[in-house]
């Protein structure tokens, strides 16, 4: 039989074992769903906590119990970092982090030194998924001379594939098998392949015509996320100064059927997605000389949401008398989005930093994280206080606004709030930031 | 009986005659409105042919029927330019233009030349509606000042809205009396005035708290959609130069069910809306020292669509071996969107310009643009070509993809195609411009 059907039919007989690199918010989630449909599936990672932590049934996600990874261990998942075990895969998928070096450019080391890692234990006949975001011509350029590099030739007896996560944590109404999954492959024998594994997956496929279109698609959805955030900060800043509250002018707008999409201000952005992806496309257009003015202006604008908050504070204590050193701030919400356990850029850090050196005392309640571990940038000493004794605080700074909070309690016992989200945007008292 | 609850009362009774000034793409499609709800209208207007015309049952508008002409004159509809007509009515609606200078600041021009004229025929409990787009404060620093200057209370004796028009021209799935209406007043009897008077005539009043409020949320509606458009017309640049397909992308993108809105590009931004409202922003913005980037970038990127498409039609002309010079280009669709017979400002105007000025021969074809008149910018002298001998010429160029074009017959027939509008996004043989 010929091998392209030979892989196939392996793969709807669900006679292939598959493994996930990079068990994170993109990896574990796409673990569960392979579970779910009968498959067996290793992952890797390189964090030996998590690796404990999971072969133990314990889950380190919020929005993942500790029941679902039970699920998993009970349908044969293991959690591994042994890169030999890559040789018993038929399918590798890749979803490890693609972040930004500290001069805003890919920084593609996590995907490199995986690629080293696994490359020994190739084998033929194996499909390889990329899912990590890229810029256009990762895939090409990055994966392919590597494994053509050992031998093996793409589309005969070995195939890749590149198919772009699309996550959002905390989404209640889409979860990761609900998201339409647009695939690619390096050949058309890698995209029928891959095809055939993910229709088995996902309730529905997305074909593209090459892995730089995917590439592109993906990073167009948060390009559009970005610019549109930073568009609708840099309206705030207009229209506080102008004396008009843009909450009413987005619900003004928002009325009109057709042609315009509400998107709101906040105090930065933050994620692991929303902040990076777009520099990916800056760094691939200025290598080829074409300008990326809008997500130029977005990563200006939103980079600088931190400190207008900051000053707004500052502003604030002032017209009641208060100087900011030595003030009392309570920061309300540190996860970067709201009802997610999740920290990674988030613009909190930058604003606690700010807050600090202007000489302020800053306290935060999150009912998601318990404490603000040290990070690459900052490294707070920080526990989350209960809300109590709001009333002993000059200010509470409303930075994320989770579900489970009790607003009426902080309105009621407050002597300022600011609120960057528009939570409590109807109420007079409260100062729009 | 108290004076407000009288107007009401003459309002709900249809006791009342309304004056509608500016009888363009805002004011005809509303005097149509307002008829319908069996009020009595004089249309007012500089232009004594347009008067001519309307009174002799003739439209001057696309998608608006000769026979609806007929239907307002039946109706006691009446076009004048005699503005001591002002003093018969009790509500003024201003629909003039409200463009921009040759520097891109506000020009309220048409504005106060109005008021100008018809302040001598204000009278005690007129109600004044402002529809025309402007910059937020326009309503209470240029008509307030000027009406209580002539010693009218306002909100006693004389009252004030701003009422945005929200009109798409050619948008068959919203004619203006579905659009919901964002209604403001300078004072509460203002707005109790005008939320009773259009609560007579839209299906639907949205109240906001201040006229800046409205005035804001219109802009923001068309600045979201010219970042937008700016935003994705970059897109199709870097794509462009990376052999990606940027409908492709757009299409692969627009599958994800959440967070994204698609655009698409085209040579250019055109219409009296999406080029000219948002500058109207920029210019109060930088009045109080804040800056737009993202207008300004949308206004930059935008302006040079027409340029990049010249560009790319000389370099496939040149692949070709056909020197752009003395080259015959046949220029499908003038008007500024598609199914409207509208140039203002439309991007086709500065391409043929462009082409001139390389020494091409162009001709056009447009079913609803028989020929092109001189603009303020533009001298030419065409007129549409009929769809024949569409072999004679080197490149056809579509500009507008107005729904009734044979494109079927262009493909056939044509030696190079250039489609700047993805109407023939899937066709191998054209060029996507």
């Amino acid at each position: 039989m010929n091998i392209i059907k030979e892989i196939k039919k392996n793969i709807n007989n669900k006679e292939i074992q598959v493994g996930v690199i990079g068990l994170g918010y993109v990896g574990l989630p796409l673990v569960n769903n392979i579970i779910k449909k009968r498959y067996k599936v290793i992952g890797f990672d390189i964090d030996k906590n998590k690796i404990r932590m999971l072969n133990k049934g314990k889950s380190y996600i919020n929005h993942i119990s500790n029941r679902t990874i039970s699920y998993l261990l009970k349908n044969g998942f293991i959690a591994t970092d042994n890169w030999a075990k890559i040789n018993y895969v038929d399918v590798i998928i890749i979803c490890v982090p693609t972040p930004l070096t500290s001069q805003k450019t890919p920084d593609l080391s996590y995907l490199k030194t995986t690629l080293d890692s696994i490359i020994p234990y190739f084998k033929n006949n194996q499909l390889l998924i990329l899912e990590s975001t890229s810029y256009p011509g990762t895939t090409k350029e990055v994966l392919l001379p590597i494994i053509e590099n050992i031998g093996f030739v793409i589309g005969r007896n070995f195939f890749i594939s590149y198919s772009p996560e699309r996550e959002d944590p905390g989404n209640k109404d889409f979860t990761t098998d609900l998201i339409p999954k647009l695939i690619s492959g390096v050949t058309s024998n890698c995209l029928e392949i891959v095809k055939t594994f993910y229709g088995n997956i996902f309730s529905k496929t997305v074909l593209v015509s090459s892995t730089e279109t995917a590439e592109m698609a993906k990073l167009l959805e948060n390009i559009y996320r970005a610019v549109n955030i930073g568009l609708i900060n840099e309206m705030k800043i207009v229209s506080t100064k102008l004396g008009i509250d843009i909450y009413e002018v987005i619900e003004a707008a928002a009325t009109k059927p057709f042609g315009f999409t509400p998107f709101f201000p906040g105090p930065g952005i933050g994620g692991h997605c929303i902040p990076i992806d777009p520099f990916y496309l800056a760094w691939k257009a200025k290598q080829i000389g074409v300008k990326t003015s809008f997500i130029k202006a977005a990563g200006e604008i939103n980079a600088k949401m931190p400190k207008w908050v900051v000053d707004l504070t500052k502003e604030n204590l002032f017209k009641r008398n208060i100087n900011i050193i030595n003030s009392k701030i309570l920061i309300i919400g540190v996860a970067y989005k709201k009802n997610v356990d999740d920290m990674r850029e988030s613009p909190s850090l930058k604003i606690i930093n700010l807050l600090i050196q202007e000489g302020a005392k800053v306290d935060y309640h999150d009912p998601l994280i318990s404490q603000i571990h040290r990070t690459r940038k900052y490294n707070y000493n920080l526990k989350s206080k209960p809300l109590r004794d709001i009333g002993d605080f000059d200010c509470v700074l409303i930075l994320t606004d989770h579900d489970s909070i009790d607003y009426t309690n902080i309105v009621k016992k407050s002597n300022l709030i600011i609120d960057t989200r528009g939570r409590l945007k109807n109420n007079p008292n409260v100062i729009q930031g």
